[in-house]
């Protein structure tokens, strides 16, 4: 039963759940799931919240927590060589002290899998300044569902050839599953800036986030939560958070000393152009970490005071945010529900939480209808059904919303080429024709955004 | 004539010449070839330096200069949308009042088009610091050769679904053919500060690049030009190269004011600590442009003082620099033939350019043998077969050196998905099982690095 749900939600038991410890194990693995024509799901830790792990049809699930040892660190030519269960931040610990670190950072990162990122191409509250997975993944082997071993990318970012793993990342465990991955260490800035704006207007935040974009800043994060969100987090995390304003933005500037700090001030007068009734700035590492620990808890802290919540993950250009917030505020007086916000913002990438309890099957409707408007609205503006939590079980029937009939003929001509039985992670990713019916029923419970 | 060869050599005249001017065109045109069982070529300028645009089975030349119109600039969203034809420069010049650029800049950057850079994943001097062009490609409309119109990626740089950009970007016209791109847009640095560290011995700028990159700097760009090379250059540009040494670094960095000053002041430490004599920085913009112009122009100048001349292009960790330059002399000795080297030295990305005349046959041989003894020593040291001009017709057979059977046979699946009948640029990029002996009689003649 604990491998029957990931953090979307709880559907199906696998028929078998095996734990390989190497390549070779998982090639056996899926030479038998061909012989018996089980279908084969691959999971990390299961922090996913697209059900993207769920093994909707049983079958073999391979779970990597025996897979996670890092095999190599090159720091010369800034890489590591890992297997697929290596936690996130793991990576990043083994490295710290030469001064590195694994750029994505999911806020899941303490639990979460080098594999799941690949496979979900994770972001987070970072992927503003640095980019998604798929730019820090150098190369991939890969078993496919008949159990062939094949290897894709390299040493070098050009790479002769087709570039296979850009296919692979964020394939969502339909193609091939990773039993290696090389990917790119960075280095550490040499200095940090974590601001905290505070607003008594959402309005004043949003237009923040426009303004400093418009000036060409680009800080290392800029997250927005409002207030209803943060008065959870605060009296969750003690952090900090003031408990009576409307929103606040927490901006990070990395870079070298001087820079951050001109960086810094450029944009704490943008935040008061735009009516920031306070900025603060972080004195010590410890107060910076413990911004990050409400934000990266907030979640968690939502938990405390709704039965059960719904995230949902959307993304519109992010000079759209203020006319957005208008029309989830809308919402909330249209179908009577509270809906916290919380944005990865200078990305454009929505994270409306609504609050409900499973027990209110008619509270529950409104709910998929509150969500759905929102991801309507995203695919309006010219945004996405998803910025990062994948499209999985719970989006596969929206992808016609953004992919035409023969955009999604073409990813199934790819599915076909590596997956041509459906066998790897069935009802994931392409739409399926039918909706989700279970998943309609019962909403998330939980999790790390 | 004139579109039966590129920038490595001459080779058979397409049967037909056709100037689309619009997407439909293509579709048009690719389905008389469908019907005539006609091999289809793309072509931008025809500045590649590997065979990529060369009609080798004759057919249908698509030639893209008709279609060079920048469809839409969207600043808010730094993006704009291309037709293929569009000069790379021109793109940059279009947005420069608004403090905007399009990053990849290869030396051909006057010349070359945005639909040949996606082809052949272009790179240039600053992609050090900002990646390819598979990195500044957000979106792609692209036509099958049976004529169907395909569109990959999006708005946002995690949109779900499989990443099919990254598959075309690079696929040197061998999947489809580029109708339209969406690129990014970047914003131009505050500040740029150009050094030019001068060396008596070659080996100390070699340990520089290795320094640079150990002390955790990443220059915008870190060029290198032996003595031999800048002589020619000096002569041809007056730039002010010295004519007396044996190597110079082209060292650029940008960002903030305080930063550049910070980040030039601790490079030039590190060439004063590796034995450069001398290092100076441009004082003004002209200064700056006339350094580039004779680093850009640098195969135009060794073209007065050879017949003929070879440009390798490989690619090795950047911490055996200093290595690869003593065999290089070691095999200017061996071959009795004249080496000079121009290296995009921060990426390990190797031009060894070997100078000969095409009438003395014997010389040949030596060339071809010592191109070759450079790529493998490449291969050995773990680098790859190509840093950026591409495989095309160069470098097929050179592709087993770096990719198993496997590897390949699963690039040629991909080829089969969209390329079935294999007429979309037959003869490049992947092994035709045949070396190609009119590329070993007639080298290049010429070129722009």
């Amino acid at each position: 039963m604990l491998y029957e749900y990931d953090a979307l939600s709880s559907m199906r038991q696998p028929d078998v759940v095996v734990f390989p410890r190497t390549t070779e194990h998982v090639v056996q693995i899926a030479k038998a799931a061909l012989r018996h024509n089980l279908p084969l799901v691959a999971r990390g830790a299961g922090t996913g919240l697209s059900g993207g792990s769920v093994a909707t049809e049983g079958g073999i699930l391979l779970v990597f927590s025996r897979m996670k040892q890092i095999v190599e660190i090159d720091l010369e030519n800034q890489r590591a060589r890992v297997q697929p269960g290596v936690v996130n931040l793991d990576l990043s610990l083994a490295v710290a002290d030469d001064g590195y670190y694994f750029a994505p950072d999911p806020s899941s990162q303490k639990a979460c899998t080098i594999g799941g990122n690949v496979a979900e191409n994770s972001g987070g509250p970072h992927t503003l300044a640095y980019g998604v997975t798929t730019n820090h993944v150098l190369g991939l082997e890969l078993v496919l569902p008949d159990g062939e071993v094949i290897h894709t990318g390299a040493s070098h970012w050009d790479q002769p050839g087709y570039d296979l793993s850009g296919v692979f990342v964020g394939s969502e465990g339909t193609l091939g599953v990773v039993t290696e991955a090389t990917v790119r260490l960075s280095r550490k800035p040499e200095a940090v800036k974590t601001l905290l704006a505070i607003y008594n207007e959402v309005v004043g935040a949003t237009r923040t986030v426009a303004a400093i974009t418009a000036r060409g800043i680009t800080p290392a994060a800029l997250e927005m939560m409002d207030g209803f969100c943060l008065r959870a987090v605060e009296e969750a995390t003690h952090a900090g958070y003031p408990m009576d304003c409307a929103a606040v933005l927490l901006i990070e500037v990395e870079g070298l000393r001087e820079a951050v700090e001109e960086h810094a001030d450029e944009i704490e007068a943008v935040c008061r152009e735009n009516q920031s009734r306070e900025v603060r700035r972080a004195k010590s590492a410890e107060e910076r970490d413990l911004l990050w620990k409400g934000r990266k808890g907030a979640f968690g802290a939502l938990g405390r005071i709704s039965p059960n919540f719904y995230v949902q993950d959307g993304v519109i250009p992010r000079t759209r945010l203020p006319e957005m917030l208008d029309f989830i505020g809308s919402l909330e007086k249209k179908y009577d529900l509270h809906i916290g916000n919380i944005f990865h913002a200078g990305d454009g990438n929505l994270h409306p939480i609504i609050l409900y309890d499973e027990r209110n099957r008619e509270q529950i409707a409104r709910v998929i209808s509150a969500a759905k408007e929102i991801i309507m609205r995203c695919v309006e503006m010219g945004g996405s059904i998803t910025g990062e939590h994948g499209v999985g079980l719970e989006k596969s029937d929206l992808m016609p919303l953004i992919f035409s009939d023969d955009d999604l003929e073409l990813m199934g001509r790819i599915k076909n080429l590596f997956n041509p039985q459906g066998r790897l992670n069935p009802g994931k990713l392409l739409p399926t024709g039918k909706m989700c019916g279970e998943l309609r029923g019962g909403l998330m419970g939980g999790g790390v955004v």
